[in-house]
């Protein structure tokens, strides 16, 4: 029996009863931290959870991923991840080889940013396709056509599009809305079809789950000067506004 | 101050810890299930809590919540809410009013469908725009049109839609996927284009989160005869699969 069990979004009490229910009962449990970034502690978590947590890296992961599955065969093994589980195709993987092995599967959901979205007041049903906002460096310094095109069509049909910015979780290293929005505007220069402009409202919505989130609502050439604070972010682009999103969007309105 | 807690998907388990820590810390307790379909027992759930907890009505909605916004502005009121507690619009509304009136809130955010789907094995960054499909006495007998253009929207760009199924919760009374996918040949029949028809692969997703949750992939000319237990249920059609997400749906693949 393997068992997937998100740990929400921010820290260890993102945990759910179930969730620590489905822990107690495994004969072995292990995290992995590289999908996302996860606030949380590892020490808490063990004395909360009182169980031996065994940290996977993305280094070793295809092999360590083998020796769970062959340990799941036998045993029940649980593996918590950041978020809701299946969000990240790598676990969405590991489920269907699991299964394709035999081994009964499970899978405890948590709190996501795909519905924590719904903070920022913009109406969930309208958001239309989601993209990332990739470092640079990752694409050799090919812009994101691909994203500014998924806003473009979000656009053309009054949706919101969610942006997740690019992170390298074990090198703590994420990219923040001002370099996400830079990136944007550059693709704009290339494309030049008013989809990212200086003058395109957009929404920051920053360390969703957590005590300290904060959502900001602006104009891009206004949003690109501020101080975010500490990661995580996502970027909306919003599409065409209701009134009552515009009223809640007040809300988070920054200053020209 | 005003907390919003999510209860998450299916029962009194679902809740976070954040969830269980803030209403403990709250001075009065409320609950509303009207909104969605909520599996828990309040009993267990005020044995958990050891707080009593109040019941919202939606009949009494209007003037409650005027009550607790009273309130609000003098004690801790934590508001439990069945699923991730800002998808809907009632309380996005609440809360906007409370900020309104300088008083503080919290959101406890908590497992929804939105994130769940991607249980599926779809990639949740491929569904588009998603919609309702309504009780036909809701609509004096008018067909869907709106629905079915989000579908067609979203296949025209290969993206997958979403569909809710109608419910009055207060009632008991559940649309099924059989009564969903008539509606939707119906509305077929009328706008002939090709968009929901008796060859359409479609995704039934029953009891997300639960124990017996279960997934169905098929036409629906095969689904639609099929029994799919209790409620509640999501209806998603596929836009373009990508060979992970074909491989993946076979698993559900309900044979002919």
């Amino acid at each position: 029996m393997l068992t997937l069990v998100g740990l929400g979004l921010w820290d260890e009490k993102d945990l759910s009863l179930r969730g620590v229910e489905e822990v107690l009962k495994a004969d072995e449990v292990y995290i992995e931290l590289y999908t996302s970034r996860w606030y949380g502690n590892i020490e808490n978590l063990k004395r909360l959870l009182k169980k031996e947590i065994k940290v996977l890296e993305r280094s070793d992961i295809e092999e360590k991923y083998e020796k769970i599955l062959e340990k799941a065969k036998e045993k029940c093994i649980a593996l918590l991840v950041p978020g809701d589980p299946l969000i990240a195709t790598t676990h969405s993987s590991l489920i269907l080889e699991a299964k394709k092995r035999g081994i009964e599967v499970k899978v405890v959901h948590a709190s996501s940013v795909y519905s924590a979205v719904a903070e920022t007041g913009l109406h969930i049903y309208k958001f239309g396709a989601s993209a990332t906002v990739p470092f640079p460096e990752r694409t050799q310094e090919v812009l994101p056509i691909s994203t500014y095109e998924v806003i473009r069509e979000n656009k053309k049909r009054g949706l919101h599009t969610l942006l997740f910015l690019d992170l390298i979780a074990e090198e703590n290293k994420f990219m923040n809305p001002n370099e996400a929005m830079k990136i944007l505007l550059k693709t704009e220069e290339t494309m030049k079809e008013n989809v990212f402009t200086e003058n395109t409202h957009v929404v920051v919505f920053c360390r969703a789950g957590s005590e300290n989130s904060s959502i900001f609502y602006g104009k891009v050439k206004d949003l690109v000067k501020i101080d975010f604070g500490e990661p995580p972010y996502v970027l909306i682009v919003p599409g065409k506004l209701h009134f009552t999103e515009k009223e809640y969007l007040k809300l988070f309105k920054v200053e020209e």
